[in-house]
């Protein structure tokens, strides 16, 4: 089968070499520039890049050993990173630690729809069994993380992948979830069997007991290149819930999302101190965007933002055109992982690997969001009712924008 | 005057070394980056951290010698780039040339008041001159451009630098606007005579013919630290007006504005396809989040942004206290500069000096907008009904936020 097939096995072990121009052996940006310039120079970079916490560098936290041999024996990335708050006199500290993985998948896309499930959730295990070793309270998985993201394909057959709220991923994690006492956010395709077979793109979350405390469906659909997603679900009717859980009130800003600044305001509004926003995003289209959008929410909302992108280049059995006269391919593009944190003082982590499995960790204290809340004041200073009204008036068909010309251009 | 002294005259003459720990005869991290990395590395954390524009790394433009001369001569750091857009078939290009000035003060805070602002309007002469001697269209100045930035002190006597929208500073300029067929934009502090002698945060655009097209005032005004410009002004009442010039749709968020999202929406939902951010701020206070913000901006409005901060420390006459119970201090900190373009692809210019003046051009098509809207199509996904419905609700003193809380927390 040629090209395609080198590609494909190269895929399958997640262990590719990153297909976008990008330096072999390049992990992240940060790793590369730790390796590349004097320690001096680092450090500004550092302080320019991805900022100071509570004027520090941000520290990193130990995890017990057990969790790196886990690491080793599974080969994937583990990194974990703290957030620190100032001291409050009349409130204690609210540390949590979050969790995110990142992930290629684990079978090559031809294999028997059944058996790559099987072997995305075996996949999947030991990487969630290491966050749970390390004492994560929250962890959140990355979009539609039970199947290849095949999306770009506009083939009907992997509305096969699709389950229920309480489907066979649920079960799964639910006993992982109540053995660690771990809230997780399980980002999945939803079939809606209730109102007719409806397909949806759903976070599931579930609570640190096992319990299902609610769903949250996307509410932004990409139409932009082999992303025409509105071939398989539409825009979500769930709002913008907050889930207020055992360790804190999260929410979950669904991949495509992230460009949408109200979206992460509805979260806000709603009093999130956690968004994850789970994604599956490629190289060309989005990678200068992706640590963009996320520090932007977190500044701009005073909330913490955890991003998750998948990894690798998932190969499809049939080949598919994208829309932009190039001949047919079989791949989407190398999803670059980076996955990371971003905090509400506009620090941030660095990211996970841009071709490797991944595990990053970070504990936060929420007490920074109510902090930087009083520090910038966003919220009261954000003259909503202004909005409110140019939105309502945007919205009619008629609307006139309001716009001054300048007088001596009519002449 | 001992310390404070020595600070003033370096803060005068624009070459003080950084007092925030920055790293000395550090211009900008991109030069920094590129002067530290082997060429093959450099090229790819451009491509990271600077994006690519149209597929490509932002190319430079060459400027006429007679504009190099005069930078040279008055000490003035200039850079020219030139984003691109895709060919189009029933569309021409829209290229403009659009410039930015950063400045330091001219002379100390404690000069006579009339002889500063002769001095500044007389220092911006040349980097004006060098702007018009460059073909530049369009050209902004930061904020408050004609005095010191006092409003760290609070104290009232600095509103007698305030001018009428049809002032001075606006008559210095309009001259300039003419004898160059450059819009300019002139952001002042304004004094509304018509108004009970209010004062405001405003921007005057200046067509290049040489008249007031309109002006507009700033929208959200900060009460961080230093930083309670409430003392002087308060919230702008000109809406979000966009300005039809000759050469293009343009808005002016001013300042603190930029941590707004929806105040950069208003602009965009007005057809803006350039928005200038004239600045004011300090390296511990905002550093890491001023290229993400602007950034964003351009992303999720898919317009041109140009970014403009000040550049030096202002040391003022009266020692003062900033409400974090450290001694009364003499200024403000250091103005970073960093000014910069950032364009709707997600790729932007390299900044401007950290330290000194400084005048920024790029060439920009203003086709770029609409083929990034067409392509994400963020508009269109934008589902503004909920948001507008969002805000009213929220707006409402008894406002119940949207969350779902674990039902077995209540046990």
């Amino acid at each position: 089968m040629g090209d395609a097939d080198a590609k494909k096995s190269e895929a399958a072990n997640g262990e590719e070499i990153p297909m976008d121009g990008s330096i072999q052996g390049f992990e992240s940006l940060h790793r590369l520039l730790e390796a590349s310039l004097k320690p001096e120079i680092f450090k500004e970079v550092s302080r320019l890049l991805i900022g100071l916490n509570c004027g520090r560098p941000l520290e990193r936290i130990a995890l017990p050993e057990s969790v790196g041999t886990l690491s080793s024996s599974h080969d994937f990335d583990i990194q974990a990173f703290q957030f620190h708050a100032e001291k409050e006199v009349m409130r204690q500290p609210q540390i949590v630690r979050v969790g995110l993985i990142q992930n290629s998948i684990a079978l090559l896309t031809t294999a028997p729809f059944p058996d790559q499930k099987k072997a995305i959730l075996q996949k999947l295990k030991p990487m969630i069994d290491a966050a749970g070793m390390s004492g994560v309270n929250i962890l959140c998985l990355q979009e539609a993380w039970m199947m290849p993201f095949a999306f770009c394909t506009r083939e009907k057959r992997w509305c096969e992948f699709a389950e229920t709220v309480d489907g066979e991923s649920t079960l799964f994690l639910q006993d992982l979830a109540r053995k660690y006492n771990m809230v997780i956010v399980s980002p999945i395709l939803e079939r809606d069997i209730n109102h007719g077979e409806t397909i949806w793109n759903t976070a599931v979350i579930i609570g640190n007991q096992g319990n299902i405390i609610g769903k949250h469906r996307k509410n932004h659909i990409p139409r932009v290149g082999d992303f025409n997603e509105s071939t398989y679900y539409m825009e979500g009717n769930t709002g913008h819930p907050v889930f207020e859980t055992a360790y804190g009130k999260i929410a979950v800003n669904i991949c495509y999302g992230r460009h949408h600044p109200l979206n992460w305001l509805a979260f806000g509004l709603n009093g999130a101190e956690i968004v994850f926003n789970p994604s599956a995003t490629v190289g060309e289209l989005s990678e200068p965007m992706w640590p963009i959008e996320a520090r932007n929410a977190a500044i701009a909302n005073s909330f913490f933002v955890g991003s998750i992108n998948r990894v690798g280049t998932e190969v499809f059995p049939n080949p598919f055109t994208s829309g932009d006269g190039k001949p047919q391919h079989a791949d989407f593009g190398h999803f670059y992982g980076s996955s990371h944190f971003s905090a509400p003082d506009a620090s941030c982590t660095p990211s996970l690997s841009h071709y490797r499995d991944g595990l990053l960790i970070s504990d936060m204290d929420l007490n920074l969001c109510r902090q930087i809340k009083d520090k910038w004041g966003f919220r009261m200073t954000a003259r909503y009712e202004l909005y409110a009204e140019t939105l309502s008036q945007y919205l009619k068909p008629d609307f006139t924008p309001q716009v001054i010309v300048d007088p001596l251009l009519k002449k």
